[in-house]
């Protein structure tokens, strides 16, 4: 804390009146956007980022640096001022392009855009959880890597949340896991201005908030005036005195503070001022500059350059030393946070791919995954797994993996407790934070319940791995509440998202390895239940996994049909591939095991798998429409166009006809009707086949 | 209660013991299933059942009878059996049957199929939220029908839930706006074993979980112990007497109780006990019966058909005096509980069309969409609106409508805050409950937090109507955080979900019609942000919007190619024709609002609209893969396949190439190509055209 700061020239009032002024012209400047809330914070980010917050402005990627999570997204603004003024490379330029395309300065905050947002924010709550698991990852690498002397991991998370968030059910989930977790710096700032879209907050948001956070193991701090700078001077050491628990501070805020007309009203939240409201609320906060005009003495006041800059020489200094004392460490330290695989990795690989290549009976994707996690794992020091629950099920727990428990926060393995959404978001801040790839599990249908932070894990490219075991109507009897029908086909649509069905033991470790090497994004894995035969590949034939789909099975006849399946139904392929072969119709069998990548491959090997001008026929466990981008309208895809049934899960394969005997059947009528797509008589919206 | 039946010859013991012995011997046979949490809530479920619930055996959807949820809807086997003792319609025969195909005891409870099931369980928390909503549908009726001296709708609803629904976020939702809104006609049971599937639960769900509830409004009834029948009397009774606050009893209980061995532990939560385990419980219990075989005694200590056929008379005599002293309310009463629209709906909804038709200025469709509300919703008093925040945003507030607030249980519309799945999952209860057609509000990007709920709604064929604004990047500057890309694609994935993106004002009031007079499923309304221009139509051409696809606009010259969109690319469609027929190419502009409604017509009339052999064009501002099913290998989907940008929607829809020049420029190329499918030069995977 730097008292002799606070008694500047320049008032803390009038460094926040900064922020709200260049919040309010930037959306005036571009017509749209939120002036409620950057307004109303203004004080607390002010007090936090000049006496609190440690980042070097000119390395907005230092390791060590606090991480700062507006997760109040739409308040962007704020995060947009207090980034240009305290030095970061974000001219003013860029804010005078607030949400102008291709700007800096986009709408709400994107991780991997502008230097110095740790994280993408807008979807409410979702902050709150990469929060958690920045916090998390802090201790747990602090544990790793920290030795006397040598606080090399040693920083703290902030987090800005609103109404909105904490209505949120993620947050809940965000809550409880740090309360239990013990997640002590972890500081939460609640904006607590009472006023969302719809108004007064009261009439449908009455929590005792303190009560509830406390409830979940929560130190809070309460009313605090968050527009009284010692007040938030003196609330933000007291949050700082470790204790065991996260700390809420509750501040007292007015939204939109300083504007005569609209503050404390539901009106400031989303709608700019107008340039005449904007004239009124500078002159009550006595704010005469002109747009995007910063006076020097209040640059000066903000530059936080050379105080970054001197932080983190002092932090390299001390990696200097630690290397001399600790030389593995360090060369370990440094690989992992560039986020580099170690040198073994290649070998690893191989190993539980051969293992998985040896293993010949039936075997569910599952339990293979589980048997690549354990080859792996051990010496891959990085990898963070997890699971909501469920971790018996989805085989995600490797053997012996030390287990992160509360209080005890180092480890490789966490029970996340009944939580998709909360996992996935902390998962998102986990991978932000870098240092570690975290893993998580839970079922297939479950995904639905994480799906905004697993395309928000897409939409930061954030090396995220998604284990959903259960894949299909193939877990049988828990029906149809827990069978996926249309999660394949929907995941798969999501941007930057990479969705991995293995088929057996090999492409299982393969997808493991593409996913573990795939720096640009994230991937899911959607596992089997059941046994599934494992399939015989050469080593060709094995290395063209990694493309996403590859001809498993060639004809011996002369092709007439391409047949096209992932996961449990390339056995069912195979054999219509039999079937057709009795009947002296030649059929290929394509395994398509992560389309996402197919279709990113050059045509002429796409054109080499699925050859132009043959009839084409998908098979899946899922939804067919999805399969019509291959098999066009005059091939067909066999799927499952209802929700599944409760039944043993062979007898389910055959009521909804995903059979071998039907395939053959439906490829037979396409080799009947004539391989060459032909205009006179075009099956028009041929879906699964009755 | 019935002091009487508790001092029967049948202990409450022995009479839970049945229920513990069929969801054993129902597990057992079933080899699959989950024994624990019916053995460690049986006592509970005894004591409940018998001695406060009000139902009808031989009437299960009696309108006044208490609503029952099993939140955690894997212990289906105590909902089995105690409908099966009590006297449903679910014979011991189906219990034999439990967990195969076409059963009435699928593994999760489910909706519609088993009579007593009052909604389907099993994805955990949702229960809570459908409870939340049938408690408020119950206020509501109560407060529209019931008179002095005719409490007409006065029930209860009861909830049973485990650890895991109380870590869901969503119970999180639903337990704050429960307590907000003070639903004191709500109890809910907390199976508080401290067992999870991945073992004793402190280690990942630490809460304070009485405080958590009080901090959100509710009264708790703590340290019940779960086995013992006279405290759970007077924790029940304690329960029923109204404060003003919804119910917590927290009951202390042991998973698997009577296993000497597994009792307590997690292994007893989702597997069999095997033959000699249960027939170790079996000891334990005192239970000496063969399997399924429940003495006669105890079946009469069970049997509730009498007394539910007196409760239910004396309703019934109730309604028949009403009726004499409130004809008018009673004829809407009985109307609101079949679920049929009003004699004047047809009207209404005529007027509502009249009145977009005549509308010729540009409107968003969120804007039509409040236009049509405020024509119908006056004179459609089971509509029941609502929104997540973002009312304002998302236009389902009607004029005046009165509002429902914390303690004041009447009206038309609620804020449910901000929380997407909680709204969704009390929409469930709320259409589950009967006499209610709720629809609530929110932006489509957050359709992802509550879509494992909006898949719940489509799997219990629920009207439960979605409206869901700001649909595409046509939303502009909020950016990616905020734009669906993959969102109209996935939800069209789901089954039994009606997906509508109406074009202009006409196909608005056209798809709330169709929504409303749904009596089979969900459906959803994506609506634009931005203004749409009207188009016209003829009366034919209005009433086949209905039909999901339909010609919008007929080419003048011979018919070349066929151009299809929906929602907002419809003025790219229209524009790109005329831009073809200005190079003399005939082009017809299909309108595809609510495909799955389309795919169900019949073939010759999708034929008439999409004629076989000729090129097909789509537009969406969306992920093109959907398209894939109508526009073949051959033909193209111009859309978006990566996530949005921050700026103006016009520069947007640039930038990402949804113009009528793409559009018209691509349909060209499939002309020139040869209207006939070829195989000579077939396009492998076109997908948008870069």
């Amino acid at each position: 804390m730097d008292v002799a700061k606070m008694r500047a020239a320049v008032s803390s009032r009038q460094a926040a009146n900064a922020l709200r002024a260049l919040a309010m012209d930037a959306v005036e400047a571009a017509k749209s956007g939120h002036p409620g809330m950057p307004m109303g914070m203004a004080d607390i980010a002010e007090v936090l980022w000049l006496n609190f917050m440690k980042f070097d402005p000119a390395h907005p990627d230092w390791f060590d640096r606090d991480r700062f999570v507006l997760s109040n997204g739409h308040g962007s603004m704020l995060l947009y001022a207090l980034l240009h003024l305290s030095g970061f490379d974000l001219p003013i330029e860029q804010l005078r392009r607030f949400r102008q395309l291709h700007s800096r300065t986009p709408g709400h905050p994107e991780y991997g855009l502008t230097p110095g947002v740790d994280t993408t924010t807008g979807p409410l709550g979702q902050g709150l959880g990469n929060a958690v698991g920045m916090a998390l990852a802090e201790q747990l690498l602090a544990a790793e890597f920290n030795r006397p002397d040598f606080p090399l991991v040693d920083h703290w998370t902030y987090v800005f949340a609103g109404d909105g968030c904490l209505m949120e059910g993620i947050s809940q989930e965000a809550i409880s896991l740090a309360g239990t977790l013990r997640l002590d710096k972890l500081v939460v700032f609640y904006d607590d201005n009472g006023i969302s879209i719809d108004g007064a907050v009261h009439n449908w948001f009455a929590d005792d908030t303190a009560a509830r956070f406390e409830a979940c193991g929560w130190r809070v701090i309460r009313d605090v005036d968050g527009h009284d700078a010692e007040a938030l001077m003196r609330a933000i050491v007291s949050a700082r005195a470790r204790s065991g628990k996260p700390v809420l501070v509750i501040c007292k805020t007015v939204i939109g503070y300083g504007s005569p007309d609209k503050a404390g009203q539901a009106s400031v939240h989303g709608a700019p001022l107008g340039s005449e409201g904007v004239a009124r609320a500078k002159e009550a906060l006595g704010w005469k500059h002109p747009p995007f005009m910063i006076p020097q003495e209040i640059y000066a006041h903000w530059d936080k350059r050379e105080e970054g800059e001197e932080l983190h020489y002092d932090w390299e200094s001390m990696l200097y030393r630690y290397e001399r004392a600790h030389p593995q460490l360090a060369a370990e330290f440094k690989r992992r946070i560039r986020g580099e695989l170690p040198e073994s990795w290649p070998q690893l690989a191989e190993q539980a791919l051969a293992q998985r290549r040896a293993q010949t009976k039936p075997e569910a994707t599952r339990k293979s995954s589980e048997h690549v996690l354990n080859a792996c794992a051990p010496a891959l020091p990085e990898l963070f797994g997890g699971s909501a629950d469920l971790s018996e099920s989805n085989n995600t727990y490797w053997h012996e993996a030390p287990r992160v428990l509360p209080g005890k926060l180092a480890g490789r393995y966490l029970s996340y407790g009944v939580r998709e959404f909360g996992m996935a978001a902390a998962m998102n801040g986990i991978a932000a934070h870098g240092g570690l790839i975290p893993y998580g599990g839970t079922f297939a249908v479950f995904s639905d319940y994480a799906r905004n932070a697993i395309r928000m894990s897409a939409l930061m490219r954030l090396r995220v791995i998604y284990v959903l075991s259960h894949d299909s109507i193939g877990l049988g009897e828990d029906g149809p509440t827990h069978q996926p029908v249309e999660h394949a086909a929907s995941l798969r649509l999501i941007p930057h998202l990479q969705v991995w069905r293995p088929c057996d033991g090999v492409e299982t470790a393969m997808a493991w390895r593409c996913a573990l090497e795939r720096r640009e994004g994230p991937s899911v894995l959607m596992l089997s239940r059941q046994a599934l035969q494992s399939c015989r590949r050469d080593a060709q034939q094995e290395a063209d996994i990694a493309r996403g789909g590859y001809v498993l099975s060639e004809s011996k006849l002369p092709l007439e049909v391409v047949l096209m399946a992932t996961g449990s139904e390339i056995a069912v392929a195979l054999t219509a591939q039999s079937l057709l072969a009795e009947d002296g119709i030649g059929a290929r069998v394509v395994s398509m095991p992560c389309t996402n990548r197919f279709d990113a491959q050059e045509p002429s090997w796409r054109a080499s798998v699925l050859p132009p001008g043959l009839p084409r026929v998908a098979v899946e466990a899922a939804h067919p429409d999805f399969w019509r981008k291959y098999v066009g309208l005059e091939g067909a895809a066999v799927g499952i166009e209802d929700f599944g049934e409760s039944a043993p899960a062979a007898q389910l394969m055959d009521y909804f006809g995903i059979t071998a005997a039907r395939v053959a059947e439906v490829a037979r009528s396409r080799v009947r009707t004539g391989a060459a797509p032909s205009a006179a008589e075009p099956t028009l919206i041929v879906r699964s086949i009755n």
